[in-house]
C-alpha cells in the first residue's frame, strides 16, 4: 500500500470511528510523516466557564494530546518496511500517550480552531511531538508537548 | 456567609452551568480548601480508541484540569476575608489554568471514575494542585499536576 | 548477586564516578526497588541568586532528576532474572530520561537537602518516578515527575 | 538608563555573580526583549554516565532554567517605565522559576553547547519561555518549556 492511501484511510477511520473525537467535533485535516492537523468549530458544548465563552482548558488539552497522536502515528507507519492492514492494526495498537504538558497562553476564543502538531524526538520505543493551537485569526491559544510509547 | 455554603453553591453552579463538564458527565463531589473530588461514569462517548474500551486521554485530562481547579477555587474563596457574591465572582473570574502535565500510567477502564486533587503551593498569584485519576476498582489511571493563576 | 549487594555498589559507583554529582556534592543514601533518596549540603557554590542565599533552580532539578534514576535504576536490577555485572551494566547503560518536570515551591533555603524518589509507573520499556525536594526542617521545597526510558 | 545597557549590566553581573553559573562555566551571550543565548564548554566535570562522555541531565536543566530566566528578565526590564537600578533591582528580585518541563532529545554530546530562549507569554504575574539546547554542530540536545513569577 503507498503510504499516502493508508494515510487517508487511517484519517477517515479515527474521524469518524473515535467517538470522543467526534463528541467534540474534532477533523484531521492533515497527516503527514512530520507534520499534522485538526480543525474543529466552536461550540457551545465546549465552553468552560459560564461567564465568558472560551473553550474548557480540557479541549484544548484533547485536541493537542489527539494531534500529537496523528502525527506520531504517521511517523510510526511511514517506517513500516511493508505495510499491511494488520501490521499497521496491530503497530498503531501499540501507540498510547505516556504524558502531555499543556500550556494555556490566551482564552480559548474563536469560530474555527486549527491544531498542529511537528515530531521532535523520533524512537523506536518513544517519541515526542510538540503541539499549537490557534484559532481562525492566527491568534496563539495554547501549546504543548507530548510523549508517546510508539 | 459561611464557606460550606458558598462551596455548595459554587459546586452547583459549576455541575450545572459549565457545558462541556455535562457533556462529560462530571460531577463535583467534594470541594474542600485542600482537597476536592470529582466523579464521573463510563460512557461509550468518552471512548479514545475504536478498538478497545478505553477514556481518550482528553477526557483524563480535561477532568484532571478541573479537579485541579476546584481545589483551587476552594482555597481561594476561603482566604477572602469578607466573602461576598460579588467578591466570590470576580475571584473565580481570574482563576485559569496557566500549565498542565497528565501523566498516564494505564488504560482507562472503569465503570466509574473518580478524580481527586490536592493543593501543593497557595500562592496570592499563583497555585498548584496534584491530582489522580483511580477507577472504581481503585486502580490508578493517571496523575497530573497543574498550574493556575489566581 | 544478592540484590541488596548489588545496590551497594551501584550506589558506590554513582556517588564516587559520576563528576556532577560529587561537583554538587550529591550522595545516595537510599537505594529500594520502589524507594530512593539523595542528600547534600548546602554549599556557597551551589547559589543561584546574588542577593539571596538559596539553591540554583538548577540544582533542584539536577537532584530531582538523579533521585528518580535512582529508583528506576532499583527497579530495573530487580527485575533482571539472573543478574550478572554484564547483564546489569548493559541494562543500566540504557537507561536515560525522556522527561523531566521540576515544580519550585519555596525558595531553597537550607543546611541539609533531602530528595527522595518513589515509582509511579513500572514498564518494559518505559518507567515513571515522582520526587521531592525537602530541607533539614522538613520543609518541602520541591518535587518533579520525571519520564526515564529503561 | 538605556535598555542596551541595563542589558549589558545585568547580563555582567549574572556572569559574574551567580555561583552555580559560574562553577558550570555558563555564559550569558545575548539579552534581549523576546531571545537569550548562553554558551558553555564540555568539562568533565560536567559528565552525568561514567561510561559515556555526555551532559548530566542536570546541567541540562540548569542552562535550559536560566537561560528561560535571561528572555524573562529582559521582558521584565523593557516594560519598566523609567528604570532606575533600585526598580530593577526590586523587579528582578520578584522572578522566580514556577514550573520547568525538560524534554531529553539526544546524548549530550559535544565541545560546545548553545542554550537559545524564546518569550511566548508575556504577562504582569506569570510569563513562558520555550528553551532549546544545541551543541557546535547544531545538533538539537534538548528542550524545555518554563514558566516563572514575574
Amino acid at each position: 500500500m503507498e503510504k499516502e492511501i493508508i494515510f487517508e484511510q487511517v484519517t477517515k477511520m479515527w474521524n469518524t470511528r473515535i467517538a470522543f473525537n467526534q463528541l467534540l467535533g474534532f477533523k484531521i485535516t492533515e497527516m503527514q510523516d512530520e507534520y499534522a492537523e485538526i480543525q474543529f468549530n466552536w461550540d457551545d458544548k465546549l465552553m468552560g466557564n459560564p461567564m465568558q465563552k472560551i473553550l474548557h482548558g480540557g479541549v484544548t488539552a484533547s485536541v493537542l494530546d489527539m494531534v500529537g497522536g496523528v502525527v506520531i502515528a504517521a511517523n510510526m507507519i511511514s517506517r513500516i518496511q511493508q505495510p499491511s492492514k494488520e501490521r499497521i492494526s496491530e503497530k498503531l495498537g501499540k501507540l498510547s500517550t505516556i504524558d502531555l504538558r499543556t500550556d494555556f497562553l490566551r482564552p480559548g476564543r474563536g469560530e474555527t480552531f486549527i491544531a498542529t502538531a511537528r515530531i521532535i524526538r523520533h524512537g523506536s520505543k518513544v517519541a515526542v511531538a510538540r503541539m499549537e493551537l490557534h484559532n481562525e485569526k492566527g491568534e496563539h491559544i495554547a501549546f504543548g508537548t507530548g510523549t508517546y510509547m510508539v
